[in-house]
């Protein structure tokens, strides 16, 4: 399979996102990112768990990361007996689809299957590690095809010379709109929402699509506003961590009201993403709650006295009513007819 | 004329404002503050200009350090002739009300009444200095009294126990309110939005909520959406920098996109403050655009990498459909009516 990562700007190459070799997974931290180049070293699947509940890598990262953590766990149980390997990899599975709730399905796809690989190799007195690497690979590859075609799509969508409005960091999104514009000759401006407390926009986002050359503009999340009305946005898209049957998406926080605001300003909203067909409605949605310390604090340095509280929804939830398609592999449909999505040929993403 | 700041967090001590003494100016600068306790000493009204341009203080801080540049000007001219003396005065007026383009109009209020008065001291034989020091505490005292009237009208609309959203920074109405607040027994819950790139929601206001004794709670600016969905915001409230007579207001950038989410959920917004008289329409406010530096930083800390670019429009301008109510000290306005705030008694503010 074709990689797609040639050329990309440093973020969007596969081996930094995350990747296993001799008994380590090797993870570029993504809260430091571009102020420092870190790759977090885990030497157990326990610690790949830990690396994404903390947010070492963040979008699409944990889709390579979950998959490479289940090698780690195969590394660790190597050598034991074959139902006891098959047991622990289970509890693997489990345990690194679990690392964030809201994506729990999705992540569960890719350990549930690598640890029915692994067990298979093993069944045939094959590498198990090395079978769950290949398919990490594999998913990985199926993913970023998938995703060019939801790239080529929303390309499409963009005004030559036009602008375009991001929020938080969708990593394969980005690489397949960049290759997408690239192959067509297009050009556009970017604005990126900075995406507090984690700043995923400025510092993820940004860098990723001034690496490849585009026009790109910071704003703090609060400017969203003033830009629509006077900076001339063309369009808002932003990725999603679940797209529910029913036309309501979860994205990092902020989101929602950004959806808000382009329907006031009458700018379009496109999501992209693969819908969840696991997922019914919005009741099934869950918000992760994380600990509020970054929303008190920038760079690790307190912002406000003790006294002060914070909260920290990591995501919010968008309702159909202010999404003006979703853009997938198969074209772009209106937000409350994504049951159509699944009537015809769905192709295995995860 | 009684101190109003009796009692109040550090913020709103009348001495940790702006405060001229021996041919000093010490402005505290909020820029730093609660992280560091640090004073900007200036021994010209030069610095002062720049200290005001370069925030070290900001909301109603310059209102005074305008007033105490005076007096240091005036120190700075001290012994010359008369007319000499005079000439610098109206050429200190002159810069230190342009300090910043928004708020010119009401900084020249002060600055050229405190010129007035140093020349009619200096005919009388009497020491300008301290005729203009003596105004400008008057003037403060004058404000918060006023203000008082302000605060006592914006407490009354908020429900026992109800839960307050602010925007940036607006000491004086902050004193009030909690002045009024504890003279009525009431209890509410604040919501700050951390207001970047400056944080002064973070630094300034929920410091001064959480110091008076308030259940205050810090959000990112991009939670604004969330919190009115799940959180109870029971209303909205901003000081602004400028109100304008057709019932434009503009205050710090984020105020016009919280107006917008306030409109979605049917949270009322409330702007406190005294109508500009002299500034008749939007078409007359002037939007201050500033170095993007902080957009692109977090404490200094480069956020992105050194290809991207940022803006900084320091504020933005709300329009009255978006305005509830502009609570003032004569009582709570239509938007669309301020003219009738004129039609009445106006008493000298600034």
């Amino acid at each position: 399979m074709e990689r797609m990562d040639q050329g990309m700007p440093f973020l969007l190459q596969y081996e930094n996102v995350a990747w296993y070799e001799s008994g380590r997974v090797r993870i570029l931290d993504r809260r430091v990112y571009p102020r420092e180049v870190r790759f977090e070293v885990c030497e157990t699947y326990q610690e790949v768990v830990r690396a994404i509940a903390d947010m070492v890598t963040q979008s699409a990262g944990p889709y390579t990361a979950v998959g490479m953590g289940m090698a780690l766990a195969a590394h660790q149980v190597r050598g034991k007996g074959r139902a006891e390997q098959a047991a622990f990899l289970r509890q693997a599975a489990h345990d690194l689809a679990h690392a964030r709730p809201t994506t729990a399905n999705r992540y569960g796809k890719i350990t549930f299957r690598c640890a029915a690989i692994a067990e298979a190799a093993l069944e045939a007195g094959r590498d198990p590690i090395a079978a769950i690497v290949d398919d990490t690979l594999e998913s990985l590859g199926r993913r970023y095809s998938t995703m060019q075609l939801v790239g080529n799509h929303l390309a499409a969508l963009i005004p030559e010379g036009g602008t375009l409005l991001t929020q938080c960091y969708g990593e394969t999104i980005i690489g397949t709109l960049i290759r997408a514009a690239r192959r067509t000759g297009r050009d556009f401006r970017v604005f990126c929402a900075e995406t507090r407390p984690f700043l995923q926009g400025a510092r993820l986002t940004a860098s990723c699509f001034a690496q490849a050359g585009f026009d790109t503009t910071v704003l703090t999340d609060n400017m969203i506003a003033y830009a629509m009305e006077r900076e001339g946005i063309d369009l808002f898209t932003s990725a999603a961590d679940t797209i529910a049957r029913d036309g309501h998406i979860a994205n990092k926080t902020g989101t929602f009201q950004i959806a808000i605001l382009a329907k006031y300003f009458g700018v379009p909203y496109y999501v992209t993403g693969i819908p969840d067909g696991d997922k019914r409605s919005a009741a099934e949605i869950v918000i992760e709650q994380r600990d509020p310390e970054p929303v008190l604090t920038s760079w690790g340095i307190p912002n406000t006295v003790p006294e002060v509280r914070g909260i920290y929804p990591s995501f919010d939830v968008t309702p159909p009513h202010l999404i003006s398609g979703v853009v997938t592999d198969k074209g772009v449909y209106v937000p409350y007819l994504l049951d159509r999505y699944f009537e015809t040929n769905v192709q295995e993403f995860y």
